[in-house]
């Protein structure tokens, strides 16, 4: 039994409904393509990218955009050589790319956020799933022994951590993606009462500056930033779990990239 | 002589013309009530707010706003008792805030990256100053030693980079607070030629994302974030020691907040 890439894209959208913007496009490729091999990723990068070709994928499944932005890609990119680069190993290579986005965010619960919840192993810990954020209540540890678990768990090198590090927490709320803004990580404290809350990324001058403020005015607040694709890659892992359980003559692989990031 | 925080607020605007959007405004305050004292800051947080009362400054310029968001207050804080208690000291303090965004990014060149080109000791290696940008030819180094130099003259604990720390670069753009985004960053590599962005902020799926393909593409391209208080805080820093200069009379203040997060 094949399966073409149209019929993979309304598998995984079947029962969702995205909005009008959504930025869930299958681009390059065609929906009767022959599926040969899967490969999920956070970003199409071009290491995944190589990778895919490399590994016999005909099709990959990516959650960010491939050419830097959330919407498309920008004119200013039309001349520019990594650009120019990447989109010809792209149209060489007859990969079909779908950006999965706002699709596997509508699953219910988030799909990204399952993914994440199974690599720290506190899905049972799961007291409310709410539509952009999880509540949970994991065992008492303080923030830095939950900031060295996330670590050991994701297998990721550093964390941004605002707070107190010996403060003990048990509620914990986590958002993925860029989630970790103002206005949907900062109400999980008074409306969630959260001691701690996990996310992946949001403006530096939003919730670590409230919680900045919490902490001198003597509340016990904290906030765990783990990255933008270190929150979201272990989602896109799930899925080519998911996949592959559910299509097992196709071969699936979940490509992990290097972090964008290191610290000096 | 005295001057009034109106005067204060005109001469800092004085032949700069703002959008009229603007979220430049001193609120809360009074245009005519007398400037005790100054305190310029990165942010108006509950620790600057403190600092300035007990330093008798009855006036704040602050370049972030004070509820942790670009456009004034979030309705969700409205029962946040992290919120309420900055409010309530606020108001009982008496303090004028003079948020003080826009305008000092309009000066040509722009007033928070004087700031911080004074503070790296690199004013001297600009060849040009552009909007929402300076391009510099700094003396050879290689990309971590542009790092430790940048920690060691901003006297902060970390900076993230992408990229080979052992690339060696010399032309590099700089990018104050949240310009670190693909739309203003990225084209620097191709327009103006730089090995090397240094900026504030900026969504991790964008520049960073560039940068990995880059390099993987064999590319010499880095990117150094600083942090967005850590890329504008010397700007007020700087916008102090002006003020201090031009109205020796009145006493002005630079409050240097705590970075917002550690590195665990």
């Amino acid at each position: 039994m094949t399966m073409t890439m149209g019929q993979i894209v309304n598998h995984l959208a079947k029962g969702i409904s995205t909005p009008n913007t959504t930025v869930d496009l299958l681009n390059p490729g065609y929906l009767d393509t022959e599926v040969q091999g899967i490969v999920t990723a956070f970003s199409a990068s071009q290491y995944v990218i190589e990778q895919a070709i490399s590994l016999g994928a005909n099709f990959i499944i990516t959650h960010e955009g491939i050419f830097y932005s959330h919407q498309g890609m920008q004119e200013c990119l039309r001349h520019d050589p990594v650009f120019l680069q990447k989109s010809r190993l792209i149209a060489d290579s007859g990969l079909g790319i779908y950006r999965f986005h706002d699709t596997i965010h509508r699953y219910q619960p988030d799909g990204v956020m399952v993914g994440l919840l199974q690599a720290l192993d506190w899905h049972t810990y799961v007291v409310k799933q709410q539509p952009t954020s999880a509540i949970l209540t994991i065992p008492a540890m303080e923030v830095k022994e939950v900031a060295e678990y996330i670590k050991a768990k994701l297998h990721i090198r550093y964390v941004r951590v605002a707070g107190e590090l010996s403060m003990p927490c048990e509620r914990v709320g986590i958002l993925v993606g860029y989630r970790g803004g103002g206005d949907l990580a900062i109400p999980l404290f008074l409306n969630e009462n959260v001691d701690l809350v996990i996310a992946g990324e949001g403006p530096e001058w939003e919730t670590p500056e409230y919680v900045k403020d919490a902490v001198y005015q003597g509340r016990s607040k904290a906030l765990i930033m783990l990255g933008h694709a270190e929150s979201e890659a272990p989602g896109m892992k799930y899925l080519a779990d998911v996949l592959s359980a559910q299509f097992p003559m196709i071969p699936v692989h979940f490509v992990e990239d290097r972090p964008v990031f290191q610290i000096l």
